[in-house]
This record gives C-alpha cells, sequence and structure tokens, in this order.
C-alpha cells in the first residue's frame, strides 16, 4: 500500500501564529483514495531543516506532500529546498510563466519580479497548474521513483489542485484501486467514556473496518472505516456495523458524515413543515448564523431578531417594560418573552431565545459571567433551560449556540430529556 | 537557546478528521516565553511510530512537548510510547487516581475502569494537575536531560495545563529570561506582492527585529518579531521599525496585535459615540455575530434583524412590497431599504445591510450565486455596493461578512475608496 508524509511549510505554523487547516485537508483527501499517511510535519521557512525533514521522510515513504511557500514573497523557499532534496533543478517554465501573466493582465496588475519565480520549477518533474491562483504546484522526481509534489499554502488554490490535479496523478502513480471509506455517526449528550464502555469490544475485535471515537465539546463521533476496491463494497462492509454501533448507543443520534445539528434541524422541520424563529441576545445572530449557514434554510427559517438593547428587546420583540424592570434582561421570564416575540412577529411556528452574560463584565454574584437563560416556544408550555457555561465570552457563547441547536433538535425529535444537554445546563420548571 | 519540537497524537490528525488547533497553541505559548520550535509533527495512534518519532525529536531537539492519547478511550496508547522512547516506567499515581475518582463523584457519574489507567503516569518524571479535566498531564525524564511532556488533547483543558503548568516548569528548566515579542500590523485592500514590494529591502535587512508578512482571504498581516531579555526591551527594538513599516504601507492598516476588523469598529463607534445596527439577509447573522463577539459591543450595538424572508423584510424592516415585488430581494433598492429600516427601527445611528443569492441554488442568469448586495445608511446618501463572490455557499456568505465589516470600518474611518475593499467587490453609485 502506498504511503505518504505531508509537510506544511510557513515559520507562521511554528510560532503559532497560524492553524494549519491544509495537512487536515490533504489528509482526508489521500485517505479517500487509500493512501496511508504516516506522519505530517510542519517546518519553518528555513531551507536546511526543510531538506533534512524532505530527506529524512523520503526515507520513510513513497513520497512527500508539500503545501505553503510557493508565493511571490520573499521569505518563500521551498523549491530550492525540494531541488536539493530529489536532485531535481528548477527551469523556468515558460507555459506557468505566460499563465502568470496572463493573470495579472487580466486583474489589471503589474507583475513584480518576484513573481516571475514562480514560473521556476522542478526538472524532471511535472506541472500542476493552478486555475485559481498565480503560483503552479509541481511534482519534483527523484531517480529512485520517490517524490516531492508541492501546492501552494492558500487554502482555496490548495484544495483544487490537490483534488483536480494531484489526485489523479497520484492514482495513476500507484495504480491505485482501493478505496477507504468511512461513516461518522454523530452523537449528543454521551459521555466520551460511556460510549466508549459501549463499544469497547467491537474496537478489539474489528479490524477492516476500523472503529474509533472522536470527542468535541459534548458531542461524540463513532467513525466506522472500511478498506474495499470500492466505495460500495466498502459501504457493504460498514452498514452491519453501524446497524450493530447504533443499537449499543441507542438515543442520542443526531445524524451521520456532514450532518451537523444545523441540517439535522433543517431536515427535521423540513419534513415536518414547520417554520422556526430566533431571538438572540448573548449568541448576538450566532443560532441564527448556523441555521443560514445549512443550503435550503431558506424553506424553514424565517429570520431572527438579534435584541442585544433592551430597547430592541421592546420595540422588535414585545418584551414587557415591566419583565425587563422586574425580573432584568438575563431572566427566565425575558427569555421567554422573547421568544413569543418572535414566534408572533416572524410568524414561525417554533422561536428560540437566549439572553445571558458572556463577559467578561456585567456579572453579578446573583448573575455571573456564564449564566444564559434559554426559553423554547412553540404550542404549549414553553421549555426553558438554565446553564452556567465556563471559559472566556467566546467559550460562553459557543457553548450557548451548541446547547441552543441542541435543545431545538431535542424538542423536534421528541428526544428523551432525562439525559442532560451539556453537563452544565438543566432544565427549569417554573 | 532552549529548542523543542511538538507531538500530536491521534489518527484522526492522519485521516484529516481533525484540524490540529493544540500545536499552533502550544507553539505560539513557547515562541512567548523565547523557545524555538524547530519542527511539529503529527502520528497516528501507533505506538511503534510514535515511539520512533519521539526518539528522532530528542535527538535534534532538547525537548518534545505531546498533546493527545490521555483520554480514557481504548485507542489512546501515548504513554506506553513515552515510557519506552524515555526509558521511564509507569506507575499508579495515587494522588492523580483520588483526583479523578472525586471528579467523577462530583459530577455524580460512574468512575469506569479506563479511567484509573489515567492515573498511570511516568516515573521519574513531572505530574501536571489538569484542573479542567480528569487526565494528568507529565513530563517523562530521560537520563540524559532530555524530556518528552505529555498533555490531554481537549484543547480547553490543555490550554490551562500549558499556561498553568507546563510553561512555568519549562521557565524554570531552562533558565529562560529571553522573550521573542512580536507585532503584528493588520491590513486590508493592499494585495500580499505589493506589500511585500514596498518591505522587500527592511525583510532583507533586519535581522533583529524579523519581519513576515502572511496573506489570509484579502487581508495581509504583516509580523514584526524581537528578542530581548525583557519584553520592554523587545518593544523598544519594534518600535522604529513598525513606524518604519507604517510609513510605507500607508493606507489600509486597520489594527495591531488582536484587534479584529470587528474590534477595530466597536472601538471607533465607541469613540465617536455612535451607534450601529444591521440587517442581513443571506448574511444570516454574521455580521452581528462577529460585533457581539467584541467584549463591550454593548456599549455600541443595537441589536439586528436576521430578514431571511420577505415576510420578515417588510414586517420587521418596512421594506415597502413594491420595492421587493419590482426589484426583488435582492437588489440594491432592498438593500437600501433594509438598511433604512434597521436604522429607524432598532434607534442607530448607523445601519449596514446585506442581501444576495449564497446558493447552491436560487441563482439566475441576472442574479448569480455569489451576488451580493451591500448598503451602509447613515447620515446623508447611502453607500451601495455590488459584489459578485466566488466560492460556495460557505465562501461567498464568509466573504460577504467580511466585505461588510470591512465596509463599515473603512466608512467610520473616511477611508480612501479608491482601492477595492475586495477585488470582486466594487462601490456602486445608482
Amino acid at each position: 500500500m502506498a504511503s505518504l508524509e505531508i509537510v506544511t511549510i510557513g515559520t507562521e505554523l511554528l510560532l503559532g501564529h497560524l492553524v494549519d487547516t491544509n495537512s487536515a485537508f490533504v489528509a482526508s483527501a489521500l485517505a479517500d483514495i487509500g493512501v496511508d499517511v504516516y506522519a505530517k510535519h510542519s517546518v519553518g521557512d528555513n531551507p536546511q531543516r526543510l531538506e533534512a525533514m524532505l530527506r529524512g521522510a523520503l526515507d520513510r515513504a513513497d513520497g512527500v506532500i508539500t503545501t505553503g511557500g510557493l508565493g511571490p514573497t520573499v521569505d518563500d523557499l521551498t523549491k530550492e529546498a525540494v531541488s536539493a532534496a530529489t536532485g531535481t533543478r528548477l527551469e523556468l517554465h515558460q507555459p506557468s510563466l505566460e499563465a502568470i501573466e496572463a493573470r495579472f493582465a487580466m486583474m489589471g496588475r503589474t507583475m513584480s519580479e518576484n513573481n516571475r519565480r514562480q514560473a521556476m520549477l522542478p526538472v524532471p518533474g511535472v506541472v500542476l497548474e493552478n486555475p485559481h491562483g498565480t503560483a503552479p504546484g509541481f511534482v519534483a522526481l527523484r531517480e529512485d521513483g520517490k517524490f516531492v509534489a508541492g501546492m501552494p499554502g492558500v487554502p482555496r488554490e490548495m484544495h483544487a489542485m490537490m483534488i483536480e490535479k494531484l489526485v489523479p496523478w497520484l492514482l495513476e502513480r500507484f495504480g491505485l484501486r482501493q478505496t477507504i471509506t468511512a461513516r461518522t455517526i454523530h452523537t449528543i449528550g454521551i459521555p466520551e467514556s460511556e460510549l466508549d464502555r459501549r463499544i469497547e469490544d467491537l474496537f478489539r475485535k474489528l479490524e477492516n473496518p476500523k472503529i474509533a471515537v472522536l470527542a468535541h465539546g459534548g458531542r461524540c463521533d463513532v467513525k466506522i472505516m472500511a478498506k474495499a476496491e470500492t466505495r460500495e463494497a466498502a459501504l457493504a462492509l460498514i452498514a452491519p456495523v453501524e446497524r450493530d454501533v447504533r443499537e449499543r448507543i441507542g438515543y442520542g443520534i443526531y445524524g451521520v458524515d456532514d450532518q451537523t445539528i444545523e441540517s439535522a434541524i433543517v431536515d427535521v422541520l423540513k419534513r415536518r413543515k414547520a417554520t422556526i424563529a430566533t431571538a438572540e441576545s448573548c449568541t448576538g445572530g450566532a443560532i441564527s448564523d448556523a441555521l443560514v449557514r445549512v443550503p435550503g434554510a431558506s424553506a424553514v427559517f424565517r429570520g431572527g431578531v438579534v435584541a442585544y438593547s433592551d430597547d430592541v428587546k421592546r420595540s422588535l420583540l414585545d418584551v414587557p417594560a415591566q419583565t425587563l424592570r422586574d425580573h432584568g434582561s438575563v431572566s427566565v421570564e425575558t427569555a421567554i418573552a422573547m421568544a413569543r416575540g418572535a414566534r408572533r412577529r416572524l410568524g414561525a411556528d417554533i422561536a428560540i431565545a437566549t439572553t445571558g452574560v458572556a463577559g467578561p463584565t456585567g456579572g453579578t454574584e446573583e448573575k455571573p459571567v456564564g449564566l444564559v437563560w434559554f426559553a423554547l416556544v412553540a404550542d404549549g408550555e414553553p421549555r426553558t433551560y438554565r446553564a452556567t457555561f465556563p471559559g472566556d465570552r467566546r467559550d460562553v457563547r459557543a457553548r450557548a449556540t451548541m446547547a441552543a441547536l441542541s435543545a431545538i433538535w431535542r424538542y423536534l425529535e421528541r428526544a428523551d430529556t432525562s439525559v442532560p444537554i451539556t453537563p452544565f445546563m438543566a432544565e427549569a420548571k417554573r
């Protein structure tokens, strides 16, 4: 089986200025075609260390895929190091130079001398065209058949180049037929250790498909991965394991694969032909933003009011001045009034409201930073939740947004409410 | 100078299921105390490869910092590999076991047998307490003085452990006094190659401080990094270079360091004692979410309406039915009416509106996917912009949000409008 290593290049990665999303994208694309990734590395814009790392990776693996260091700025030194590690030479590639010139002409910009350097490419090698930017990519071919591929660090450019140019080249190079296919089951409200307990024997027993548990922020994913010659054959291996896992997990599965909690909500609402509206204070539009993220949300999402000031709570959501005076803006009474106002004003079947203290200031002993009230209003009695989230402003707002989405999903699925949505939140009966 | 390498552990990292944010956090914390990071690596839950990688890193560097692989799930095998690479043994650490038991008791959960394993720690070594989770961290000490530190993979737990436990230990271990201090100047609307041209000679000439250019989505950062014994001394080295860089860049700087475009907006509004409101269609609450992200936004942000359906555009923003009929919801006329409605209804000095086709469906020849209209209304004539953004729904929405924030900032700063905010957007005169 073909095995590669990934090297992302840029001093900013080692200084922590930038989170490396490129290596995850490349890794995922390689997993899809059944190429093993042994390891990923990041190095700075240091030609000696980069060269040493490339040599080491070429010793262990069949090839290396790099991203970054192809831009026109003066700190980009990737190609020199690749050339040294693979014993290739850099030559001007006339069609690439013309493509770069044409791109600058089209955008009405002057081409700088630095941009010319982007057309210097390793020989012997393969040129990977860049339809979305100036820097072409390449594969530098070493005499022994191993190789180093180079792609730009700009995600948009790299993604297209990886999928359209490099993946086809790799498939041919390795004569690949085998694919790895994965199904991910998303759960909410089940602690990681509990989930692990329920599937531990499967984890130990199974080889193909394999199982992994991934925890993130109150949610856990169970990933089932199978290797086979075709995607269909892999899915056939996965199906019985998925049935087994689903039975063991029972309650709490909100979706699979690309499905998010917000897409699950939009799906259920569509099925029920119901509509939703939001009334947000501390979450500031993050709940509506999540719903609008889902393609086709317009069929079920009416809109929302971000009622960040008390005036707006009164004027656009009809929260009585008396309620705000008696209970304050962060209270269950205000949350209910906000949700009722949004439901009526926006003409929705269901409305959710949030009001809380996101911090860093504004907390009191009675209403500390992290306190958030939620109200979900449909026909019948409102459902209300009180949470005290740990962390800073960003944490509190992110947790509150996720908790609100979870509460909506549970309501729609009429799911068991004895399990708390998060350890920090409880249903509050008045 | 002390040098370390970082290893993040987890098969999910090599399959691209998860973006590695931990290594960026660790790298950034190390940069702050003047520890060089030679390289970062990710390996799967494979004890042999992990051990080989740790041995290699210990050859090159003074120590290794790892994250991940300490959880209770059965695929976590980090400690065995660390023990082998450092020649330490794993022993039950009674205080850690008691802390784990107490944590489970507090949360009213049953402790599983797997959780006991989390209290097995390397000897000789140092225990790093975990105030935010069950798994304690550790430093395994090799005979020659080199070490491997292990921290949990859960970001919240790891962040606290790194800052509160591991950084103090490293400072003492290396007798560190030197710090690296950086200032980042954020610009908008200047192409990377142009920025590079203006500062290229500084980049070549300077050693301490050093300069780097980082580009991301229409914005470029110029980072100035200095090494010195104290933060103050480093800042003194940076100051003259920053002045020089600012002169060369001229127009387009919206902030430094942690300042975001949204925090710059909140700052200017506070200074001017002015308020803002939003009226969002395709951006769906992302603009208001960005503003609310800023601590203290409540002083200037009145609130917003996410008018995702035409009904809501009419009822909450007073967009005339005639306007929607004659020009459609995606039109400059509707954008202006939305902004005017938000300004009046929410009682703000300034309002911004967005309406567009985010896709994937809903595009026509006349109004393709990616078309977004913006209107900014204050006293006087509205400013309007028309953009056609490339990419998918997520790209279009993200670009539209950033463009709207940029338009607000420019308006507030009365900045030169001859330079386009993004290559995809132009001011539209009616």
